[in-house]
């Protein structure tokens, strides 16, 4: 495929650019703080930039009739609500973790949760030493999808990918489920998966839950 | 409640007796390999001994009117359809696991090991060094649940109540469940619970997962 | 032996108690808030109860000619110096934790932390939902082991009798080390052990360390 | 450097190349089953390849007059009797194992199991699926540190680079080890200390754990 990247400097953009690059697609837009090459009509875009840069991004779609991929965190309510306008003419994919058993485990907690929320419930997460927010995203993503409040412990270690534990106990037991990304290569392989779905798929507006189940019902 | 054990000296009869009289309840039948002591007409029999004591239960339950709740593992498949013939006209809950947490786990696995289908996947289970059989009923009962053949590896050590893992993994993430029993007190806590079901519950044949979600839907 | 308990009606007063007389032991004298009751002389004096009761303590030791093993923490900088001054006659064990594996785990950090002087380090404990101090005692004393500091993580979780994890890692590789009490039995176990060592000890100011040891070198 | 390479196209002879390179040394001999380049003397030469290659390694060590790593697994009495040998004039370290942690782990198994010696143990270890063989090289390794016999049990799951832990349980208590490999470059930056190392030692046959005490002495 043809495809371009907004913030393509950035380490998420250089993991995509290697993957893709690896896999036989051709880059044919990048796009940064710096200014935009163009050399070609991508089919997909991918943002994992920053907030700021979306609008620029939603415009190069519309120029090209490119699908996009967006995986940048801290959006707005009014940006998520212009991207599910977007996705009324073209194919959009928006999630804040692009990890496949990240996803599941939302799901899974979303589906579970309630039927556990008289146990005590404690999240802790674990990354490397360099970065500085905390709590990560996706332990917001999970304390969501588990809809309830809990604490959430963030442990800053050498070069941890990412790790993520959702623990329950009531009196007698405790039920801990954990995601251990292996490298952060993985997120990148999110990215590939969401682009080859955004291909075939009809204009909308789809969560990485819709790109994993795609997959599983051919 | 007024209520029989049937394998009282064994220990997992101990546990019930223990907690079922610390929250007030009377212990009217007892029965062992001994023969059988009744001081009054018990509305719950438990029955966690083994399964060739499951037909004189039966009996024992059709001769009292009560609700019986059965615990015992490795029963035969016309262990199972006779119990499902009874829950015809008396109340039956069956499970070979009377932990919420574990219930909630095997449905967790029902439900989404087939997403995960194309994920390595290993179950581990470190129990006490004393139990002799291995892999344990409860290892089996989650592979049984993902619904697919996995390894599985037991560890024995020390005290250790009982603990279950559930490992899927791809190239780039791993995704782990576990389940720890605190005591072996949580599986008589179970076992009330289910009791406490009994008495208001229809005629039928429960599992445990029953019990579970008539608690949360009140 | 005979012995006594200062804070007898306390978790860990009765904890003793229960497993002293399991073991054959015969308690002469027990103290608490409300008062002193003796009924013979006992040989050893177990103190888990508050820094207050300390100095009656080592009277009462001094009046019997009784070991004393003291497992209260918090003490001050001048209570334990008068327990030093008291070992020069008498048998006195102290320790913040008597679990054996706590006391191993302390001795590994002293030795081996420094040559992990360039990773980072993190600490978590985890404790049922009724403990009220964080973090705990035993992590700050595996803290002072490792003789540097290290953010503590304090996860509070139904029935869970005590954990502790120590983390050290760089870009590479992740190194830890994880205490689990199975129960809060454990504790009582460890002053029974200490009790018995009490026994034959020359007088002397001992840890829990020197007990594990000694039972090693017979 | 200069330095060289026996089992250059191997997995772990890429890993060390492109560290090396990344850390400005030059690659000056690379040997492999298709025969020897050399476009230089070497100080060094690394061999991670097979029991096989090590004679004629250890042929042009001597004739570059150049300090030898060895990690090559599985190497018979005799072998390392003739690693011992030119140790007497050459600097010459061996191990099989170049994680940092994995060395401190083996020293303080070392010290610290025979205090253990009355608790059950259990050693785990995780790997990804290609891996063949079983228990692997360093589950061995740590078995012999802690000197005494224990069950491996062996997990083979997606990309692990690889995952250890060694568990201690008596009845109370549970203390585990537990290493972790977050990508197969650590193994890789173990080779470049040693190398380091090697280029200011004296004559003599030392382990990486001599190779890390070095490192925290100055």
């Amino acid at each position: 495929m043809k495809y371009g990247i907004v913030g393509r400097s950035g380490r998420m953009g250089q993991e995509i650019e290697k993957l893709f690059g690896d896999a036989g697609h051709e880059l044919v837009l990048a796009s940064d703080a710096a200014g935009t090459e163009c050399g070609g009509k991508p089919e997909v875009i991918l943002d994992f930039s920053s907030r700021d840069a979306l609008a620029g991004t939603a415009e190069l779609c519309g120029t090209h009739g490119a699908a996009l991929i967006v995986g940048t965190t801290a959006l707005s309510e009014e940006q998520l609500a212009s991207l599910r306008k977007l996705g009324e003419k073209a194919v959009v994919v928006q999630s804040f973790n692009f990890a496949a058993g990240v996803n599941v485990l939302k799901m899974i907690l979303r589906d579970y949760a309630p039927l556990l929320s008289d146990w005590d419930m404690e999240i802790e997460e674990t990354h490397h030493s360099k970065k500085k927010d905390a709590p990560s995203g996706t332990a917001v993503l999970l304390r969501e999808a588990a809809g309830r409040d809990a604490p959430a412990h963030s442990l800053r270690l050498g070069g941890v990918p990412g790790d993520h534990s959702v623990h329950f106990a009531n009196d007698g037991e405790v039920l801990s489920f954990t995601h251990r990304a292996l490298s952060r290569g993985v997120f990148a392989l999110g990215a590939l998966r969401a682009a080859l779905f955004a291909l075939k798929a009809r204009p909308g507006f789809y969560s990485f839950g819709d790109v994993l189940r795609t997959g599983k019902e051919k």
